[in-house]
């Protein structure tokens, strides 16, 4: 059972947006039991679009295809669709009512051609109806391969996804399952992993497959397998998640197949009912992102500040003047008092801070590029790390993120 | 002169990671005038990359390949490359010494077989240092089609492709130039800005594209062309560029190819000698991380505060508590209230915040899921507004977001 997902645009083959769309589709049909063989992007040419389908047709049972649709552009994509299909476009009656009531409801002008235009289907495709926007998704039989067509607008796309492109192909065909479980590691890098794994690794059934994906300060390790019993499945990974457990135990952060360890620190402050307020100098602001990002937050952050600048950390967070001068605005002592001055404004029970040179040019202090002090107020104390993050800005940013969520969790643990 | 990507990993055909290498390829070869036609993502399986290898050599005069490479898993890549070029592996000197190298100076250990074997590059390749890690880039000439192999760590391959792969294609092959012009536009929908321009779209040269890109509350509209000279190619558009701003210059806030709203506010403020705070609620620090994603921002972005819960816009904003037991904490006298004391705490010269239900249940108001009130202080004073963002999430907290940069923007024009 193979997919092929096909995404339509000339954005993407520029470089001007990144396909964050055959993602979200991949993983979706990876959840139920549907392997995706292929991503492929491709421009808006008719010529270019038969090909493409046709060679899908060859390799998949189901083609998902994105992009291509929309008031200015659809009409390439669905009068080749119809070549394709040898079919013709006819209006819609329930997807022209829909476009009436978005616009009834949400734009403030009337109707134009462009947007009447959008109820044209081939007529020998099934509607999936897009609530969300003018565009409708379409549902194409050929022979033994289905064609499912959506809009590039990822919201609506995946509203789509979920509400009537899964349940149909749940429906349409018999699929075995595929479980996956990904170990997230913090601390060591990859070949020293593989290394210390080897002997697990060489036993490991022919069924399970390992794969390490490494990123920033932190490799994932993925062990996937397929069959039709999904009992069987996750409990032949629960095993060699207990195994590698004992090997390398104290470096795994989180178990779950995608959780950020944003969630699993945040989940750890309200199982132990415990509070957090943030310092940010160097990261700007991410580290209250990502901890607000996700739903229910506010049941344990208490808030954030933002002391980008030298004198914003004196005036608002009462750090000497003096303790700057002496060590400078990038040192262990400043973070300290900034970790510090942040949990007693907040009056939470742990606190972390940030300060460093991100780049690319130096900031308030002598310090290289790429020094990050990171600041952490626990119950007990005090303390502070330094780090060496490389010279690239964004790089230095996202490495002090994760690095001020691990050193978070290892001391929420602790207690 | 087209170019074919090829990405190799599981990982992106489950859907656990998105890629991002494609889109910075594609838009540095586009730069130089090479046409991608193609991007595919595939599995570390032999025989789809031998397939993929030799439907790109088809269509393709230069074929980027990355992932597939790394201290775990680069032995199927380089056989199959060995297979399809009938070459064999060799160890490359000067590979294995930066690998000495790097281990000597960044990792505390011996070095693994893992590592070594990653010196083995097909012997008719040319290697392509890579400073940043320890699998090589990989030049390899077939024919007419040359193949460019690269790790997938986005680290190391930007650097590889910036400072090997770009240079060494502007020396082999002659090709045109492509110039795009963006224009950001912010308010109004696709089909509208089309009904708009529709007169000067009918009548834009058949050499120039133009094409719509829809996003959160705003349409970029791209428009390219490709040819010989560049100075011409510049002149042309930027005479459709002139005739464009005179339909819909009210709507446009940007001209750069790529570039964000935050950086074009913070060139405004930069230029007008202004500082501005800011003080959040639902957007949880992503406003301040926007701003401060921008080297530079310490010129005229005094801080932030993140004041997630209600009790830390008293205690920290101090916001009367009666002001939000009369209006509730998603009010206006409240974003109000909490534009003005940010303002007031760092001393700037404009502030905005935000207070709002960004779901996915009700907070610490009973304001509606999707509800955001921004509210403005400016030297002259303070005024907010209220938004209906919908019921996602993470699309609530990203609008508001542009929407607060959108505000901010017209603000700094108008002194």
């Amino acid at each position: 059972m193979r997919a092929h997902i096909i995404t339509i645009g000339d954005e993407i083959l520029i470089g001007q947006i990144v396909d964050t769309n055959s993602a979200f589709i991949a993983k979706e049909l990876d959840k139920i039991g549907i392997e995706v063989h292929e991503i492929s992007s491709i421009s808006d040419d008719k010529q270019h679009i038969l090909e493409s389908l046709a060679s899908a047709k060859e390799r998949a049972e189901v083609v998902i295809i994105t992009g291509g649709l929309g008031p200015t552009k659809d009409d390439v994509t669905k009068h080749t669709f119809c070549e394709f299909f040898k079919d013709h476009l006819v209006e819609d009656a329930t997807v022209l009512q829909n476009i009436e009531c978005i616009f009834k409801h949400h734009v403030n002008r009337p109707i134009l051609p462009a947007n009447r235009s959008q109820a044209l289907v081939p007529s020998k495709s099934t509607v999936l109806m897009n609530r969300n926007g003018t565009a409708p998704g379409m549902w194409m039989k050929d022979g033994n391969t289905v064609f499912i067509s959506m809009p590039g607008v990822p919201f609506e796309m995946k509203a789509l996804m979920t509400d009537e492109v899964i349940p149909r192909l749940q429906r349409e065909f018999s699929r075995p399952f595929i479980v996956h479980k990904t170990l997230q590691t913090y601390g060591m890098g990859e070949s020293e992993i593989a290394d210390k794994i080897e002997d697990w690794e060489n036993m490991l059934p022919k069924e399970i497959k390992l794969a390490y994906l490494p990123a920033l300060g932190k490799v994932r390790l993925r062990l996937s397998t397929r069959g039709p019993v999904k009992e069987v499945l996750d409990q032949k990974l629960e095993e060699q998640v207990i195994s590698l457990h004992k090997l390398i135990g104290d470096i795994i952060v989180g178990y779950d197949d995608d959780e950020l360890i944003e969630t699993v620190v945040g989940r750890l402050f309200v199982q132990k009912g415990k509070t957090l307020a943030v310092a940010e100098s160097c990261t700007g602001g991410q580290i209250a992102s990502a901890i607000t990002s996700i739903p229910g937050a506010s049941a344990y952050f208490k808030g954030g500040m933002v002391t980008y600048a030298t004198h914003s950390k004196v005036e608002l967070l009462k750090i000497e003047q003096s303790l700057i001068d002496e060590h400078s605005v990038v040192s262990a002592p400043v973070a300290e008092a900034m970790a510090s001055a942040v949990k007693n404004w907040y009056k939470s029970d742990y606190a972390i801070s940030t300060t460093g040179n991100a780049g690319p040019s130096k900031g308030d202090s002598d310090a290289e590029v790429g020094t990050v002090i990171i600041g952490i107020a626990t119950p007990g104390g005090v303390f502070s790390q330094e780090f060496k993050m490389g010279s690239q800005r964004e790089r230095v940013i996202s490495k002090s993120v994760n690095k001020a969520f691990e050193l978070l969790q290892k001391e929420i643990l602790k207690n």
